[in-house]
C-alpha cells in the first residue's frame, strides 16, 4: 500500500483519512478511547501506521476527529430528522425512532456521544468541549423542531422551547445510559413519553 | 505496617478493607477504572500490596466492592431523602439538593454510578449487572416515594409511579452528564422541573 505521506488530504488522502476515522470510531465505540490501540486501528482501517501518523500527531487529534465524525454523523442526522417536526405525531415518531434503533442494536454501547463525554470530559478539555459544543447543537436541534411546531400552530405560543429541548435531551441521554445498563427500554422510554406529555400539554386545541 | 493476610474481615481487618475500597472509589470516580492503579490505591489507602491482594483477588472484585460501596453511599442517601417524600414541595427540595451538590463539586466527575456504568457495562457483565440493579433500587427509591405522596393524599390515584419514576431517574442520569460535559446545570434542572412539573399534574387539590 503506498503512503500519503505527501498527499494532501484530498481524492485518495483524504479518503483514508475517513477510513481511518470510521475504523477508529467504531473501536472506540466498542472498547472506549484508553482501550484503542494504533495497531488495532490500523488492523481496522488496512492502513499503516505512518499513515496514521501522517493524518493525525497523536491520539488526542484522532479522537478529536471522531469526535466530529460521530457530532456529525449523529447530530446531523437528528438535525435532519428534528428540523421537519410539525405535528406531536411527528416527535412520537422520532420517540419511536430513538427507541427501536437501541433495541436493534440489544442497548449496546449507549449514544457513542455520551460514552466518549464520560471516557474524556476530566482528562481532556479539548474534547470536553467539542462534546458539550456537539450537546448544545443536539438541544439547538431539538430547540428548533419545538419552534416550528409552535410557528405552525402545533403548541401555543407559551411553549418554553429552550427548557423543553434540554430535558428531551437529558431524558435521552439518562434514558440511553440506563438502557446500555439494563438491557431494556424502560427508562428510556418513560424518560421521553414524560417529556412529550409534558410538551403535549401545550398543544393547541385545533393544531395539526 | 502489620499485615492483615491471616486476619478475618472484622475490626482492623475490616477497617483496613474499607480503607482500601473508599480509595479504590476516589481514584476511580476521578480516573476511571482503567486510569486507577494498584500501586495508586496502595498510596493513597496507606497499605501494602499484599494486602489489598488479601482482600481482592483482582481488580475486577475491587472493582466489585467500589460498585457496591457506590450503591450504598449514593442509593442509600437516596433512599433516605426519597422514603420521606410527602409534598411536592418536599420533591423540589430534593431536585435543589441534587442541583446545589453538582454546582458545588462544579459539576465535576458526574455520577459515579453512571460514569462507572458507561465505563464497564460492555466489558464486565457482572459489574454491568451490579450497576443495573443500583439503578433499579434507585428508581424504586423514587417510585416508593411518589406511592407515599399518592397514599397521603399529595397526588392522585391515577399518577403512574412506576413510569415517573423511571422517567425522573432518566432525566437525572441525563442532566448529570450533560451537567458534565457542558459544565452547567441547565439541563439538569431542565430534565428535573420538567419531570416533576409533570408529577405535579398529578396533584390533588387539597393535598399537602
Amino acid at each position: 500500500m503506498s503512503t500519503d505521506a505527501s498527499a494532501p488530504p484530498t481524492g485518495k488522502g483524504q479518503e483514508t483519512r475517513e477510513r481511518i476515522v470510521r475504523a477508529a470510531a467504531r473501536l472506540m465505540f466498542e472498547r472506549g478511547v484508553t482501550g484503542t490501540s494504533t495497531p488495532a486501528i490500523r488492523e481496522a482501517a488496512g492502513v499503516s501506521s505512518s499513515q496514521i501518523y501522517h493524518y493525525f500527531s497523536d491520539k488526542q487529534a484522532l479522537t478529536k476527529a471522531v469526535i466530529e465524525h460521530q457530532t456529525q454523523a449523529i447530530v446531523g442526522g437528528q438535525e435532519q430528522l428534528l428540523g421537519r417536526l410539525d405535528s406531536l405525531d411527528a416527535l412520537r415518531a422520532w420517540r419511536d425512532a430513538v427507541v427501536a434503533t437501541q433495541r436493534s442494536l440489544h442497548y449496546l454501547g449507549g449514544c457513542p456521544l455520551g460514552s466518549l463525554a464520560s471516557e474524556l470530559a476530566e482528562h481532556e478539555p479539548d474534547a470536553r468541549t467539542a462534546l458539550a459544543a456537539a450537546f448544545t447543537r443536539w438541544s439547538e436541534a431539538i430547540r428548533d423542531g419545538l419552534r416550528h411546531m409552535i410557528d405552525h400552530g402545533a403548541l401555543g405560543p407559551e411553549t418554553d422551547p429552550d427548557t423543553l429541548s434540554l430535558a428531551l435531551l437529558a431524558a435521552l441521554q439518562g434514558g440511553l445510559l440506563l438502557g446500555q445498563t439494563q438491557r431494556d427500554s424502560g427508562a428510556l422510554e418513560a424518560g421521553l413519553d414524560t417529556v412529550i406529555e409534558r410538551i403535549a400539554h401545550h398543544a393547541t386545541p385545533n393544531g395539526p
